[in-house]
């Protein structure tokens, strides 16, 4: 039976580290004393199995198990109970990698449009901008002009903020819609095809309306937010909507799981045509190295599976885009929020002067 | 406006923690800077508040934030992702409690049944008495012989191991119609109404039909695990199926968030009838603090909220339910899976001598 590798660090002393391997291989699978199982298939194929321990010193292991692919019933929310449901209890083990056996690109099938498609559709070549709408409490009409001023300085993508939901003061029915136009006003007058991403929230249902609301007013991208949705209905509304780009918010995605593997290749096989994450140096404490990772892990070759773009965030500002595209490269999307709306009535000018910076000249 | 007290504890030095708090109550809120927010309405209402900074010594500081109950629209999904959405991703600062204002009761409901519905569903008085089906990748009839074994023994409630859910080898469609049958005829013998509880996956959709065919069969309880099936949908449910009883797992629980107010307070708000722990001692490391206080926050008066009864697990063995009973008292429903397995073809037995303890002579 074909197995997942899922690869956990381990803080542990060297005498029980053999022991702990092989506690996580059944917690993550059979979760009961393997003494008492009598059949043969169950012990041979279904129970974990340590495949390597790594010492990574100080204390640290790399401990890799491969746990059966039929125990996961190939969906979503299953996936993530077999590769960190009750281990993430445990707190001296990360998942910080999982690697899939092939068929897994099909049967899960990642991004509808990925990074080319999210490129074609607002005509850019290299790297992409964005921005968030806030602050929540404002009504529709103070968003959607607000959303004017940012596309009228060209900017690529604008999302609602994920606090930004289905509030008495901002209903998604009457928000989506007076965004949606104001934005579609300024793309006809800049020539840049500048997309509104609304902020998909409450349950499947709920999602769904929403999406067909954005269908209607011409909307063909969205926010989601995988760990507060669920990932089952992440995967679902992707798969249902194979017109629709979905990029990926982190929020409650505070697991004891490494985010580069969360947010860039987990969100990425279910689904997320662009994953938003804390950049380092932000208001997060992320390190270069796990920011490189969770890059490499969204855009990294995966047959059958599209490049997720990834979209550094959480507190960044003007004047990091240089520094950010020598880190990241081209292949990436600028998120700048808080520090661009700081320019208030000066907001199409320093989108302007956002877009420049990442466009260049 | 009402607010939400939300309270956070975090690691600083003394220098910064003011700083740091007003960080908390803008993350959680406009994350944007206030500066260029004109709306007073956002600025007095929406904007969260700093409402209070202890220290508690060792450079941790307790911090009280109001948030607007409006932010959250009142949707489950959007109550977590203003508690910690963009919180839970900075390691410093991890969720410990919320004092909701008193219309959540109404709006999100709770229990359906409560401790006092579980008890009067198996004719209890005292202490309850769980297990699990296990281990998974054993088919149906397997399950069934297995639960009808352990029924014989006069045991409360049988659920299903989290991890079995909708594989080749154990459809869900197949299992729960066979153990349903299997645990009515043992419940039929003994006289004790045994529950057997199967466990909900997938997305929204698959859920409803879940519990559709469980009560076809004659089933009103079942197993959810909230943080897999995302908040939204696990309410959902709660809310459509009034005449069933919901059991918590706290599988992908593993946020910085205190276990005690995500199981024992936040599930029970959104209807855990029943909430699944790992208890102190066993393979997780929770402290007999942490677990006296989620029984607390699971139990204690709540207004127009059904009292949810703790269900510690995790590796418990029978020689512990005195120390367990000492330890929570009668308000409980004890899980015992793994140990009580290991008895193999002695379960029945096993199983009554397990209910006897908890019940007494």
């Amino acid at each position: 039976m074909n197995r997942i590798q899922a690869v956990y660090r381990v803080h542990s002393d060297a005498n029980s580290i053999a022991a702990r391997a092989r506690g996580i291989a059944v917690e993550q699978s059979v979760e009961m004393p393997t003494g008492p199982i009598g059949d043969a298939y169950v012990l041979d194929e279904i129970v974990g199995r340590v495949e390597d321990v790594k010492d990574l010193g100080s204390g640290a292991y790399e401990v890799r198990i491969g746990l059966a692919a039929d125990t996961t019933g190939f969906e979503a929310g299953q996936l993530a109970n077999m590769l960190f449901g009750n281990t993430s209890l445990q707190s001296d083990a990360e998942l910080v990698d999982a690697v899939f056996p092939a068929e897994f690109a099909q049967i899960f099938g990642g991004p509808n449009q990925g990074m080319a498609g999210l490129r074609a559709r607002v005509k850019a070549k290299g790297a992409l901008t964005a921005t968030a709408l806030k602050p929540q409490g404002s009504p529709p009409a103070v968003l959607a002009k607000l959303a004017q001023d940012i596309a009228l300085g060209g900017i690529d993508y604008i999302k609602d903020d994920h606090g930004i939901a289905d509030q008495s003061y901002s209903p998604f029915a009457e928000r989506v819609p007076a965004v949606a136009e104001a934005v579609a006003k300024a793309a006809a007058q800049t020539g840049i095809p500048t997309r509104y991403l609304p902020s998909l929230n409450g349950n499947l249902d709920a999602m769904r309306k929403q999406i067909a609301l954005c269908r209607k007013h011409g909307l063909d991208t969205v926010l989601a937010t995988p760990m507060l949705a669920g990932l089952s209905q992440f995967h679902t509304l992707k798969k249902e909507n194979p017109d629709f780009a979905f990029v990926a918010h982190p929020s409650f995605g505070g697991l004891a799981m490494a985010p580069s593997f969360l947010f860039g290749k987990l969100f990425r096989l279910l689904g997320a045509d662009a994953a938003i994450f804390p950049n380092h140096g932000g208001r997060f404490g992320y390190t270069p190295e796990e920011c490189r990772r969770l890059a490499r892990f969204a855009l990294e070759d995966w047959p059958c599976v599209k490049p997720c773009i990834p979209v550094p965030a959480g507190g960044m500002s003007l004047d990091r885009i240089p520094e950010m595209l020598d880190f990241f490269g081209r292949d990436v999307m600028l998120l700048i929020g808080g520090s661009l709306l700081s320019a208030k009535d000066k907001i199409t000018g320093e989108t302007a002067r956002f877009c420049a910076a990442v466009r260049g000249p």
